[in-house]
């Protein structure tokens, strides 16, 4: 957590955010705070109570895990701000966090030297067909790939076709990082090839990393290098 | 700042990084500590001295701006750890931190909703051709796309060859966020459109975000939407 989030948590008269990610915070809130509890799944009511206490006037927090821009709550806090014409009356600051990308490469050594794309496997809000393009290109593209919300209790072909869609551009041997629960209770982490993928554990918790061309490993490491000529 | 981050560096007895950098934690320095300033470019070298201090028995921080692990310091060293067999002696440890392209995105609202691509357009350590083969595929894919080193004093062409190729797949009026030092002094935000991204100063210090096809400004922000129903 950054010293910014745990300022304006502080500062927040009212706390928003979904149960588990409130039981994270659970000891920077003061019993002055009142903090309001959601469900999964509740993102739109959250903002909108959220938006509500803040046109009463109250500072409020609402809670993301990771970084809340990506694919975390700013985002739709700021479309119902202008849908409801609150932004003469609110005005909303976006507090930056560690996305679970980075939390996961940190874990698997530095497998984001060089560029790389973020795909969300999720075809709640995203149509399947453009995700599978955005694979296909990213592969082609020869991008580290990120992949978040790969598999759910419900969700499970959407990571096996990703992989298939992989293997057309990117060899069976390509490093793959796959870290569970990063920083949290739970950790796992685990270096293993493309084509191995699938016989690992994978749930919501988790964030997957496929390298690119170049990208090794190295006993307990993966990286990719940026290119510097260190073998002169 | 994470407080993992201000913890590490309070714990070393080294701390290494650009001159630049270090004047950024001062307040952070403890006299009783060792500082190794190195100029830009020299990252090699600097690895390489880090890495002395710590196989001589010191705890050792080696710091990067933004996430060492995204275009960072972290692959360096970890190279250099195996390259020179150190692996044994030394133990390595990534902390993440917030990048430049959440700085930016926080400044500017939410671009980063839906799935982007992070592209430098550095030509030093990479060849043009493999840069440019991938803003095709990040535009074709209709990522979000993230742009690291548009532009220094020296290397002024490559984002308007950027531009240009972006300009075959993207509206001319698709939003672009321009964020220059962000979180630091001399900060500057713009909202602008792809067909007039260049009309911007564009330095060494700026990130740029380029919207994708449903990424739309409202007065002050810039939004991707992730897809919500917020209209029933
Ligand atoms: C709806 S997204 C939220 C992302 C979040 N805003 C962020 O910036 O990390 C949920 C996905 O993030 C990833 N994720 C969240 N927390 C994680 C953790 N601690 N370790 C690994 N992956 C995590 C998983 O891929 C999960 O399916
Ligand atoms: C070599 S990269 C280092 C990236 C860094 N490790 C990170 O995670 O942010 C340097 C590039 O990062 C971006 N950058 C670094 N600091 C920035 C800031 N404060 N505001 C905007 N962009 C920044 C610029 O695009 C710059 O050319």
């Amino acid at each position: 957590m950054s010293y910014q989030a745990k300022h304006v948590l502080q500062e927040s008269e009212v706390v928003v955010g979904y149960t588990t990610y409130i039981e994270l915070i659970q000891d920077i809130i003061a019993p002055h705070q009142t903090v309001i509890r959601s469900h999964m799944k509740k993102e739109v009511e959250r903002a909108l109570e959220a938006l509500e206490e803040a046109k009463a006037g109250k500072v409020v927090s609402v809670i993301s895990s990771g970084d809340a821009g990506i694919y975390g709550m700013a985002g739709l806090i700021l479309e119902l701000l202008y849908k409801n014409n609150l932004e003469e009356y609110i005005e909303v600051e976006i507090v930056p966090g560690i996305s679970a990308v980075q939390a996961a490469a940190a874990r698997l050594g530095a497998p984001l030297m060089h560029d790389f794309a973020c795909i969300s496997l999720s075809d709640l809000l995203t149509p399947w067909q453009t995700i599978v393009k955005r694979i296909h290109h990213a592969a082609q593209g020869d991008f580290v790939i990120v992949l978040y919300n790969p598999k759910s209790k419900k969700r499970i072909e959407q990571i096996q076709e990703a992989v298939d869609i992989l293997l057309q551009y990117k060899k069976t041997d390509t490093p793959v990082g796959i870290v569970k629960s990063a920083y949290r209770e739970g950790e796992e982490v685990h270096i293993s090839s493309l084509e191995s993928l699938l016989e690992h554990e994978i749930d919501m918790f988790t964030t997957i990393i496929i390298g690119n061309q170049s990208t090794f490993m190295n006993k307990t490491h993966m990286i990719t290098p940026r290119g510097y000529n260190i073998h002169e």
